[in-house]
């Protein structure tokens, strides 16, 4: 499928992932992972050299991937280690691919591209989700049923949640600021400030719980950061108007898709937040709220159009676009030229080899 | 898909749209029905433009549809006429397609093709649907997983009745009657004649309760007009051997189908009686027994020949036509040169423009 | 689809086969069997010549095929042989394809290439399913969603019943012997033969019972021949080790596979045993542990694998061949010999004929 190879993405919690084998498609390849016994995580294709079989049947012998079909047994690398037949001879071509791995802000990212280039360093740094004593983190997992830059589309773009959050999020201030386009590095910032205004029900909610009441207006920001492939990190709070951020109530939120196939996407989810964070029964309901968020109002727009849009590529359906879009649009160009440079390289990279192979 | 489109088509009972959003595909295009508040109805095309959301998930604001994502807001004439977000402009790129539409005959009846030719008065007329003093209609809706014009067939086919509907409606004089086609203008009728006969099951208990015994043989008539693109009206009575059509039994019905995709099609049906038409309990008969006689009796037989047929062409299949097809192969074909007229006016027009284009 | 068209392949079981339609698709067409009055079976195929209207929707009528639809009836030659309707013509061109059948070992075989070819006695001999007195057949019916070679390769396969049938019919010594690949004729046996070993629990329970208990080793055999299409037999047994196999265990098993579709297959099996043939609660046992294996251990394997290989060739997957493919990969040559030659006689076929045609 058209997606970024050469990068980091989010496959797999790390509570889902035990001693035994779990299988996900990525990119639309089927991949199996597992934990050996030391803990450590690794991922192959789902595909047994010799005759096929999803390896993911199959079951964890010690530390290999025993085939469910003729029990030849893999290691971490993907070599065929042991076959139990015959003359139980494990030819060289009996290799799995074995997929870049690394453990990191309590997810196994995978490379799914060229393992030579592979640098766990190219992860980009999510700091709130490794300080769960500044940033209370609740996570969530969910599949839907719509390409991945859709969901991207929908994680940078403020406005969509004064009508589809109507009840929870959704702020009059903040509809009405421009979004402003902030770049760093390579990432992508799209930022909304209101000052002034009235706050979302939601952190209104929060701040009467955690401060009591109060009778002035607020400042309330919501910040999306994009950072390639389909990595949106997100600060969202409020303040009351013109105190410094650092007195207000914060949640940095981190909405990690992948694209499973071209028409479906795992999301992995966490709400970090800053305030009240030994308060369990408060991780149950951001739990209860974001999953209904998502699965009740973004969820049927998302697979909705989906289903208008079909196979169709996105700028030929000449979206009339709007200022809220300046952040998603600008991730969209991005992203389109990464996958073509990628897309350059490797065909540069085909041809050198073909030239040397005529040459010879 | 391969279908006329400038037409009018049955698009929805006028009881079946309130003042809400009702989506239904036509011609494989996603369209959303509605009416304002003073009741007239409007079709949308279902995919807003600016990020292509299916608009029957959003909601009716006054006479406007706002769009479930962005709330962007659209007149009945497709126009974006609200924006609530950022800038609040609303780009004149933001128009959704609108369809003509006209209501009659209990039904709201859309134009697919250009608009600039959609003439009410193009509609055919169906003069015992506003009679219901003298003809009184009950009317259904099915949807059927076949090609729209496997139900014309069938509706132009007296010979089916003998075997699909043989403990009702069939007719072993009618079954030996030859199919005759007579034109009118640009209509097809196909129609068949029994003298000298005993009636259907269903006419005889009929024929019993509205006038008693009777010893005498019947004639019996059932004549099938076809309208494009897809418009049937049948004519089915029964009299006294010899006596006039009007002294008998008569049910003047309308068979209107819909393409919905290459495989499904919409079918309104409405079947008006001469007779003891102040009696409810007949309507609700006569409705159990039509239903009954399309969904076990024709819906098997014309989707499993579609699984059958696939997408392959009729002619292509080469059908062994019998005398009883006559009226249903006149109809095929004057269809296929409708669509194939239209196509090539088209094509023509399409390249008159691009001869412009080239000159200058 | 792809597949050996001039050959017998297992159909239906008789048992199955009443007197009315039974529809089954083969070779990717949907056919209807029937038995006439005298128990006699037909297949013709499941398309009226008329309308398309698929046969198995209607009903037997003395000895012929009513249409559902139109009432055409069919004799089983497929010349239509009556028309109720109209002028009551049948016309020449109302014909539908029959297909070569007989009726062998319990089963009803369809020819689905050139009828003029199809001989009874290309139908290779299984006379263990032809003397009940000796071998005690027990038989059943599976659809599997996989392509029927993948199936072919499991059934001329021991290597996989050590992992995937560990717990009945693993033995270790057979899976250290090697494959020997036997041609007899057209056929291709691949056996394997253990000396001094222990049996698999499920012969090692029936010796029990069947002898008692015994302290020695044993000798465990297990041969498939195949014979093209899809048709494997086995001999599979044990005797005590160095004595003659007559004095053993055995049961004699057919395996039927016929492609239903590209990814699907219906699968025919018979296990038929030398022993205990009169206790039918062995019958029992017999068809439930057959049944449990297949749908429990080799289903969800053959699923797996086809999901994994969708419509890719084999031999384009490059598979990591084993010792114990040796069997499988003579067949799979064998096979691909036999349909690329039908494939290209048909293709000369069909030149001869257009130069006859160009020549006139």
């Amino acid at each position: 499928m058209q997606a970024l190879k050469n990068t980091w993405y989010a496959a797999v919690w790390s509570t889902e992932l035990e001693q035994k084998l779990l299988q996900r498609t990525l990119l639309g390849e089927s991949i199996v992972f597992y934990r050996n016994r030391a803990g450590r995580a690794f991922a192959l294709a789902n595909k047994c050299p010799h005759r096929f079989a999803p390896l993911h049947l199959g079951k964890l012998i010690e530390d290999t991937v025993e085939c469910g079909y003729h029990g030849l047994r893999f290691n971490s690398a993907g070599k065929c280690v042991f076959n139990p037949d015959g003359d139980r001879l494990t030819p060289a071509s009996a290799v799995v691919r074995s997929y870049p791995i690394q453990e990191r802000y309590g997810l196994i990212w995978i490379w799914m591209g060229n393992p030579d280039v592979a640098a766990p360093e190219l992860l980009p740094t999510f700091p709130f989700l490794e300080t769960p004593q500044i940033y209370r983190p609740v996570t969530g997992y969910l599949r839907v049923n719509t390409n991945y830059r859709n969901m991207i589309d929908n994680l940078l773009d403020v406005a969509h949640v004064l009508i589809v959050h109507h009840d929870m999020l959704a702020c009059p201030g903040l509809a009405l600021a421009k979004t402003k386009v902030v770049r760093e590095g390579a990432a992508i910032w799209a930022n909304r400030l209101a000052t002034n205004t009235e706050p979302p029900v939601i952190f209104d909610m929060m701040w009467r719980r955690a401060r009591g009441d109060y009778a002035e207006a607020m400042d309330h920001w919501a910040e999306s950061r994009w950072d390639a492939p389909s990595l949106i990190s997100q600060n969202t709070g409020i303040a009351l108007t013109g105190r410094p951020r650092e007195e207000g109530l914060e949640t940095k939120n981190a909405h990690f898709t992948t694209p499973e196939t071209e028409t479906s996407t795992h999301y992995f989810w966490a709400i970090c937040r800053n305030f009240d964070i030994q308060n369990a029964k408060l991780d149950e309901e951001i739990y209860n709220g974001t999953e209904y968020a998502f699965v009740h109002q973004d969820q049927p727009i998302l697979e909705g159009l989906q289903q208008i849009v079909g196979d169709r590529e996105f700028w030929s359906m000449k979206p009339a676009l709007l200022q809220g879009d300046v952040g998603a649009v600008e991730v969209r160009r991005a992203l389109d030229r990464l996958i073509e440079d990628e897309c350059s390289v490797s065909e540069s990279a085909r041809r050198a080899v073909s030239n040397v192979g005529s040459t010879v």
